[in-house]
């Protein structure tokens, strides 16, 4: 078997950490000796080992000699976990083949110039594409301090998210809604806007067995939000933030609505712009720090513009419905106010088209002004 | 080589009469003697040889004992040509490879059983699927005598068609309006608004060396197209028709209108229908009536809707551009009245998607109400 053959299995063991991992990596790694693979392991969950402590785990017989694949540089620093080089090197292995490179630039090289000093034979940028596909989240966040966002919306193959009367149950076929649920998992949160919320009712919550529901965050300027909805009714089990401005209305009424958001376990944080509606670039900054490193917006029309225009999305991943609603009433994936030139269109690279059941997955890339 | 060999060469020779044989089927033939092809040829314009004559005249040896691979069953009826069953038996071919049937079901299978009577071995239904795909045009339009209708229309990732100031140059890239030019020259009728009409003032052509342009149907109730327009002042070079109600309105300023847009060439056809509009399914009926076996319609959102409505619609094409307008007020594909619930959508049936430089085409078949 050729190294592509190995990385190839260590990427495969990469994505098992898929939506568990957050904020740290996915990674996968794969321990060779004499042409068997005798020991694999990938980085299972925030706070665990790292994919090479977990593959010397695994090990059957010792590792002396041995080549280790791993999809993204060796850690060289002490975190949670001590750091993958020492072990590489207790184990004696004897080369090391890896995929991405540590993005931060302060530490990139450093783990492959450790092994290196120590007689260890490196290879670095191997498949490297492939491997930094795995992370373009973790990538995002740990150079920015961003989440990285994805805008989600299933339409119509007309462009309509709902009839003219608002109704949208369903747009899509049922595999389609299955693999949101599968995209809730992935990013850490889920964000709507207080419409959506007031209109649906929704729990934004994961209904599949062994994936987990991401932290919901409602945008929500004057703090609308009932109380006795689902949202609030289960903030005590699904961790919730719910973003305000604030500054119109009435103080005491907001005073009074802040303590029983909160007594029901709901975070509150106020992100006012300087219109007094919600900095969604601050909102951003704030998830940051608070850990959360990715977000995937499941929103109206008003919301998915104004994150568009705020320059917070990362990613469109839009699902076109066979089925064509018509209506000039009809509702849009993107509303607001809108660009009134071709040109000053929110430009998108395609990246991906697939089928989902009876639907069309379209994926972009949302490309930066220039 | 296999039989799947010369019949995939004898689907690639009819595909070169894509355009040009319409009302008639694109067939393709190849014939076969001791391995090698002796013949081949294609329908390669209505009127003209059809394709097994097409081959036979480029025969360079005796065709006795050979195989000949027809996409389509040979006919066996006086039209504009003798019979192809005759030129078959003519040259002593032994073995006859069908893939389509003759659409008619009082002719299907009688030029097969002409040759098995005369002692050729007949093969039907190879590559049937294959063979049948060249042709939705002819079989629909032979079967129903109303004109194949294709919807094609170029939207936003957002599903917009334009912008809230009605700005739609261009929301796709080069490649798919040259891919739109090939369509305007496979199909025979090309079908637009008058709203369209009044505010882009388009020629509705081709420009493509080679290609030839669509017969030109404007769907104009009122007659209220300008005469010093593009389409009128060019209904001399092309074909152009155009479809009015004229219930409602000055009759004096009518018979003027009509009067004026004679002199110019253009066909006027009165099809109105019960509330005074047009009627597109009278129109269908009369535009095959004329022989226009297909229709490509790049209308605005309300004619798409009515033709979506009306149910005269077989196929959708629609060009997804990597953009995002936004806007409550931005126009979409299809508008008109649209439905009130989600079970009352129009269904669609996905056939295909491709990509088209930065654009993403998806196609649909519309599929009829049970």
């Amino acid at each position: 078997m050729t190294d592509e053959f190995y990385m190839r299995r260590a990427i495969e063991l990469a994505k098992k950490g898929r939506g568990w991992t957050n904020p740290n990596p996915m990674v996968g790694a794969v321990i060779v000796k004499d042409g068997s693979i005798i020991g694999e392991g990938y980085h299972e969950k925030c706070g665990e080992l790292h994919a090479e402590r977990n593959a010397i785990a695994s090990l059957t017989e010792s590792a002396e000699g041995a080549t280790i694949y791993v999809t993204l540089e060796p850690c060289c620093h002490y975190g949670k976990t001590p750091p993958c080089t020492e072990a590489i090197l207790e184990q004696k292995i004897a080369r090391v083949v890896i995929g991405s490179r540590d993005p931060n630039p302060k530490v990139s090289g450093k783990g492959a110039k450790i092994l290196r000093e120590a007689g260890v034979q490196v290879e670095e940028d191997f498949l490297r594409e492939e491997c930094d596909a795995l992370n373009p989240v973790f990538f995002h966040y740990i150079t920015t301090g961003l989440p990285y966002v994805v805008m989600k919306y299933a339409m119509t193959a007309d462009g309509k998210i709902a009839t003219k009367t608002g109704a949208s149950k369903w747009i899509s076929g049922e595999e389609a809604r299955n693999l949101v649920h599968e995209m809730r998992h992935d990013y850490m949160g889920i964000m709507a806007g207080i419409g959506t919320v007031l209109a649906d009712d929704p729990m934004l919550n994961v209904r599949l067995e062994g994936k987990k529901s991401p932290v919901r965050i409602i945008c929500d300027s004057m703090l609308r939000i009932p109380l006795d909805n689902q949202i609030c009714q289960t903030a005590g089990r699904y961790r919730t933030i719910v973003a305000y401005a604030g500054e119109k209305g009435n103080a005491i009424y907001l005073e009074e609505k802040k303590r029983s958001l909160e007594k029901l376990g709901v975070v509150l944080l106020r992100v006012p712009s300087e219109k007094g509606e919600i900095n969604l670039q601050l909102l951003m900054r704030k998830l940051g720090e608070m850990g959360i490193d990715s977000v995937l917006i499941e929103g109206g029309g008003t919301l998915n513009e104004d994150a568009l225009q705020s320059g917070i999305v990362n990613e469109v991943k839009a699902f076109i419905a066979p089925k064509i609603f018509g209506g000039r009433g009809g509702k849009t994936p993107v509303e607001g106010f809108g660009v009134e030139k071709v040109d000053d269109a929110i430009k998108l690279q395609f990246t991906r088209i697939s089928q989902v059941g009876e639907d069309i997955l379209a994926e972009y890339k949302v490309l930066e002004e220039m």
